[in-house]
């Protein structure tokens, strides 16, 4: 099957004299989940991991993903003529070393530069430079191979109204034009989705489970041109772009106008997340200013409208989950519960909720050994009963009318080893060390990291994923620029904690072939104090549920951290007790009580 | 009288038509002090701070230096004609920023590009083509305009014998010569003296505390060319040299050297420590790579001899800070101590130790307010008796054949208020913290950092300084490329930690007009455990000096705090005691007792 892809694939190669054919997941935006459309690599090779390069050669083919799908990838691609790279591990290249060494003298390096940032087609460029070799940035095979191909994904755009937004689009388009200017452009050519739809106040639904509309914005000083299909583009829709200034054009157009359009001064875009098609088209016509998106830092700090509504769902999401954690404990080894049974509890607890649009993600619900694998999804055919012993963790959240939950609960469903209290203890003294951070205004999470990941390392532990990530505002559940990680990456900018930011507060242990411990909660980073020693700041919780008190050994707590935890649950209890019926109110006051 | 100097300085602009004169307060090889005959800032300023750029204009100058000198600064410029910019501050713009607004076109910045680096060098002239000006970086005023200036400093090198050295020179050009290769040159220009020192397992006197001698290195793949002044060298020396196969040239001729040379390859430098003189002499003549120098890492990293070494000289430098400890607490309020009589005291019992070279610094010796002051130097006029109240706070150092060290304890010296006891026992619970933290290889010292500001950012307190710095073997008391601190300065690499990282652990607390903590120990990186989760390293203590029990306050420590400081005393007890006479031995099992 896999293999006769890759024959059609090197009959196109052979043609145009290509020696290495490149392949992403991503799609012409650089979104980290994509619409069928646009999932390549996986028709390629059958691959479904988010995170892939797939390099065909007439002799071979690999494919390099991350950490996360190990295990997934190498079932995926087993007998598919296909290596697995293993991106990280010891003695596997990066895909730029391993073109440095395989790309020749006159060979020639394809892809489809639409689906390829200009950051990594510069460097590919540079690469197939130093070894005379050449990049063609225009091979879109996948549309002479792929039969049967998906649509491209569309779906009538939503307005948000303005109170919801939170913020008016004038009020972000003006200072925007400014931040464009200071940095030395007159235009911005705009292509991160969540950015475009936070700017227009605007949702789609191309994406599953990120509201996002395929769409592209050019703002200059006194214009605003953007790009999507036309069969997403309502009446409403229509009378709202015009009321707003904002030209509108079919998404396919886009190429043409930037061919025809007379700039007036450099054109900004972010090399990270713009196709290097786009680059290509421009950098002879206009000077090309390459920054990061100016639309960042302004999404990721939330309005005060928009933090009151996310309070206000964060409580509701909270309840729901709370009210699930006591089914499963009701229920656990009463009645049979399945990986999805369970979280298709939760979701359905989470759809009772108004304003409740999708979830955020889909539900990971993992029992016993499953849990240690981080990226886990239970399916009909290969999932695990919920047994009465050990932990199920369920990391879930939804898409409400005002906010973007995310939380993960580990729930002891039965007996625990001492290991197994032992590490679920310190993963919740790292959370909620992190939780209570006072620091100060500067701090990247580089320098918070080390609050929730202390307790673990003390004791020669650690788990293999970032502690944070930033939260969008019904919008995608990964968000820049601010993230939670203690890697050391030189060429990665790393961004100061800001008023307003939303941003996940998850370590985790992860033993393989038995168990997985994740705590998950959002958090608000708001304004501490200002005196003599600087300016400071903390977080605020955004998430109430339990942190499960069966799994908590105190003898690993000091007495700060006992302290923290009771604060948090006292707090738990205050907001969530209202929301709940007698029954699950009472067990809410047993698994919040003092320790 | 300043005014006289800027005048015979304005009178050599005006004749070369320059617009601003750039002075900076470094040598022609960015070392942090200098000697006499570079303080060519505080000569024109009368500014003695070690971090200065003096920018001369016709109608105005001003002179920019760091939150460490803005008081002594503030009085020194006082009635100079020279406005102070505090860096940093808010509303004081960067050197650059300020260039970018004066420079006009057709403008001339001149300097004296010796002592200026390639990096700010080239960013000057970036600066000047954007605004039409040019940029002249042979312009030495200072040697038309220095009426008796000091001479160069000059004095014999010495030679390690390589049991000392702890390593054999052949054993570090060989793999140099490698990394040079790899970083694409053929030749590496070193200017940083610590780095040539180390190299060639030599030291010098040119710079007070610190055992360098002025000099530069050129190293081809299959040559060795020094440059030194001739009054240095004996004929041991050049003995030495001569069986190492490197050249030997007088220090003046390197320019000559340089320019008449025919070269086979890329030259590599260090922009950051190298003179732009020499960047503009080489730019024509031969591919320049820019690059750290990779002298710098393998330096950092002590050998096992040389580990042996410093423990041992750690052991018997502690010794003399506890046995000054216990001076200070048997005379204080029953003989007259005076800042400068403690540091005498605590110099000459260091003076004691046989291998003793000399000071690695000015010892600093600042009793009550006077140690608010991060820099505070006492001198004869203007010094404070140590009177039987608060604290007095020492911070020293010595070189010895077989380790530099630095060491601060804050003493109490008499009745302490509850806050002098609470912010003692906080930084002495973060330098703990840091002291036993156990962390994954990869860390760099922002992660670190976390770990001992955590206990005084809990109470929005904080110190407006680094937490760590390296410290060099016989050599500079500051030295690279690790640091401990938590600002995120996007431009600035980070290292990572290494086995064999010797860096110093020293949180503070300063009262402006009241008092000011520090508690500095030093450490050395180790190798921890290798486990699923990963690589883990820690520190280990090579000072052992109580931590003033008298100033502790159990109520701000956690139970594992107190077992730190505990652990720590205990170790102390038993390396020092042997060291101690009867006496002073029964004070240190006091001041160690467990509590």
């Amino acid at each position: 099957m896999t293999n006769e892809k890759l024959n059609a694939l090197r009959s196109c190669m052979e043609k145009d004299g290509v020696s290495v054919y490149l392949i992403t997941s991503t799609d012409f935006h650089a979104s980290e989940y994509v619409g069928d459309y646009f999932k390549v690599s996986e028709y390629v090779s059958g691959c479904t991991s988010d995170n892939v390069t797939l390099l065909v050669e007439p002799d071979r083919a690999r494919l390099w993903t991350d950490g996360r799908y190990f295990i997934s990838a190498a079932a995926e691609l087993k007998d598919s003529g296909i290596e697995l790279m293993k991106m990280g591990e010891p003695g596997v290249p990066e895909v730029e070393a391993y073109l440095e060494e395989r790309l020749q003298k006159d060979g020639v390096l394809a892809f489809d530069g639409r689906c390829v940032s200009v950051k990594k087609g510069l460097q590919y460029r540079e690469i197939a430079a130093r070894k005379g070799a050449s990049v063609r940035g225009d091979k879109d095979y996948a549309s002479l191979i792929w039969e049967n191909r998906p649509p491209m994904p569309s779906h009538p755009v939503r307005i948000l109204p303005e109170e919801i937004a939170g913020c008016s689009v004038r009020e972000k388009v003006e200072p925007l034009r400014g931040a464009v200017r200071r940095a030395g452009a007159n235009y911005l050519l705009l292509s991160k989705l969540d950015d475009l739809m936070d700017l227009l106040n605007i949702r789609g639904a191309d994406i599953t489970c990120n509201p996002v509309a395929l769409s592209y914005g050019l703002i200059g000083t006194d214009s605003f041109d953007f790009f999507i299909q036309e069969s997403e583009v309502t009446g409403e829709f229509r009378d709202y772009c015009k009321k707003l200034a904002v030209s509108l054009h079919p998404y396919e157009e886009l190429r043409t106008f930037l061919t025809e359009k007379n700039f007036s001064g450099p054109v900004l875009l972010d090399p990270v997340c713009t196709g290097y098609a786009l680059y290509e088209l421009l950098r002879d016509r206009v000077p090309v200013v390459m920054k990061p998106n100016p639309t960042e830092l302004p999404k990721a700090m939330r309005t005060p409208a928009q933090i009151e509504r996310t309070k206000e769902y964060y409580l509701l999401d909270s309840a729901a989950v709370c009210r699930f954690i006591f089914w499963v404990k009701k229920h656990i080894g009463k009645i049979r519960i399945t990986e999805l049974s369970a979280a298709e509890k939760m979701d359905s607890l989470r759809r009772e909720i108004p304003g409740y649009l999708d979830l955020s993600f889909p539900t990971i619900s993992a029992w016993g050994p499953n849990a240690a694998m981080a990226h886990y999804a239970a399916t009909e055919e290969n999932q695990s009963e919920v047994k009465p012993e050990g932990f199920l963790l369920v990391d879930s959240g939804g898409q409400y009318l005002g906010a973007t939950t995310d939380v993960t609960r580990t729930i002891a469903v039965g007996p625990l080893t001492p290991e197994m209290k032992r590490d679920f203890t310190l993963v919740a003294a790292g959370n909620l060390a992190l939780l209570t951070a006072r620091f100060r205004y500067g701090c990247t999470g580089r320098n918070l990291d080390t609050y929730a990941r202390a307790p673990l390392w003390a004791r020669g532990m650690d788990y293999n994923h970032g502690t944070g990530h930033g939260i969008g505002y019904i919008l995608n559940v990964h968000e820049g620029p601010q993230s939670i990680r203690w890697k050391y990456i030189p060429e990665l900018a790393e961004a100061v904690f800001e008023e307003g930011m939303v941003t996940s507060d998850e370590p985790g242990i992860y033993i393989e072939g038995k168990y997985g411990i994740r705590t998950e909660s959002i958090v608000l980073c708001v304004k501490d104090m200002e005196n003599e020693f600087g300016s400071f700041m903390r977080f605020e919780p955004l998430t109430w549920a339990p942190i499960d008190l069966d799994a908590i050994d105190t003898g690993y707590l000091s007495d700060a951290d006992i302290r923290r935890l009771n604060d948090y649950h006292r707090e738990v209890r205050e907001k969530i007790l209202p929301l709940l019926n007698e029954e699950e109110g009472a067990w809410l006051i047993e698994a919040t009580r003092e320790i």
